[in-house]
């Protein structure tokens, strides 16, 4: 059985995305990052610095949303489902889950680090400015490789595209400006009918709402 | 024929000390970054951003440290040699990889940007507290799951202990101080025959010393 811990509108919605392409069954468990048990003892157990999404199936315990997606799509996955069959394809598929992580998401996490998630006599509102420069700039290198059109790994729909459309989002929600061509395949990402389950099992549960 | 571009002191350190690792044949090529080459048309063909390292083996060519060495111990390693053979022995070799990509090295890279390597206009030294006090954050949570005994992800040492080692070095480079254990850890991984013979490979070509 897989239990996936996650919180609404995290980085955990990524895994749940997946868990629905993948059509597999598994027990969604909200970890409540708000009333600090991210930091509690058993969550730590968990996951070293009290995050989320944690995947846990047999004896793994797994954190890191590109290592869950990753995982998910070659444990359950069709061979050249969400993730190439080749060793080459592959590789490109984690190529640029690195970059989305390392490049385009930190300055993004930045931005959310100096508005509200650091405690608040570590935030430097004045690096936001340079963050949203960051983001403009990887941005740009992403279009370097890609136009929109298509996948962003390969002829098929990846976790590489779980990744870019969510961070994507993220953009767009903090205000950024996209180009046109990868908003509009941001939100062709975004429309698809798993994501559109995946973020019914995201939400809150009824008691807590 | 593989060919690697890198830079000396730089993340491309990793990926040579991977191919010497597996004692694979491989081209050597400086990219002179300090001298805008990685900014050039040539380069930008390999890389979106300009950056090292990158790899060409036949039709492939890859970028991200990460993606370059977990493909390089994927194809030409042994089985449980530098990446475990079980999808889960895998997925625990990315989830670290990822977390030391994401939360340990960043700060640093966030310290380097700040310091020297983002335009004058966009550094903010202000925010260079915050980044240790991360960076020291993220050490916590290395230690809550590694101790420094044995190595980071199975029995074996293997890309994610390259990983951790580069990243540990790079932090003592940077004067944090590292918990002892830890700081052992990294001298045991940095006194490997293959790191001596990649940075031997990493130097500056004669003509430019």
């Amino acid at each position: 059985m897989i239990t996936l811990y996650g919180f609404p509108n995290s980085r955990s919605l990524r895994a749940v995305w997946v868990l629905e392409e993948l059509g597999v069954e598994y027990d969604y468990r909200h970890v409540d990052m708000m009333a600090g048990e991210g930091q509690g003892e058993a969550h730590l157990a968990r996951h070293p610095d009290g995050k989320v999404p944690v995947l846990e199936e047999g004896e793994l315990t797994l954190f890191e949303s590109t290592a869950i997606c990753r995982y998910l799509a070659e444990r359950h996955g069709e061979p050249d489902g969400l993730l190439p069959a080749s060793i080459e394809g592959r590789a490109r598929v984690d190529q640029w889950m690195s970059f989305v992580v390392s490049e385009l998401e930190q300055p993004l996490w930045t931005q959310a680090k100096h508005k509200f998630a650091l405690p608040q006599e570590q935030r430097v509102p004045a690096v936001l400015p340079t963050a949203a420069w960051e983001f403009q700039r990887a941005l740009g290198a992403v279009q370097r490789r890609f136009d929109g059109e298509g996948w962003l790994a390969g002829d098929r729909f990846s976790v590489a595209d779980v990744l870019l459309a969510h961070t994507l989002s993220w953009g767009v929600q903090f205000k950024h400006r996209l180009p046109e061509a990868l908003n509009d395949y941001r939100k062709r990402c975004m429309s698809r009918p798993a994501l559109a389950r995946a973020i019914e099992r995201d939400k809150p549960v009824a008691e807590t709402r």
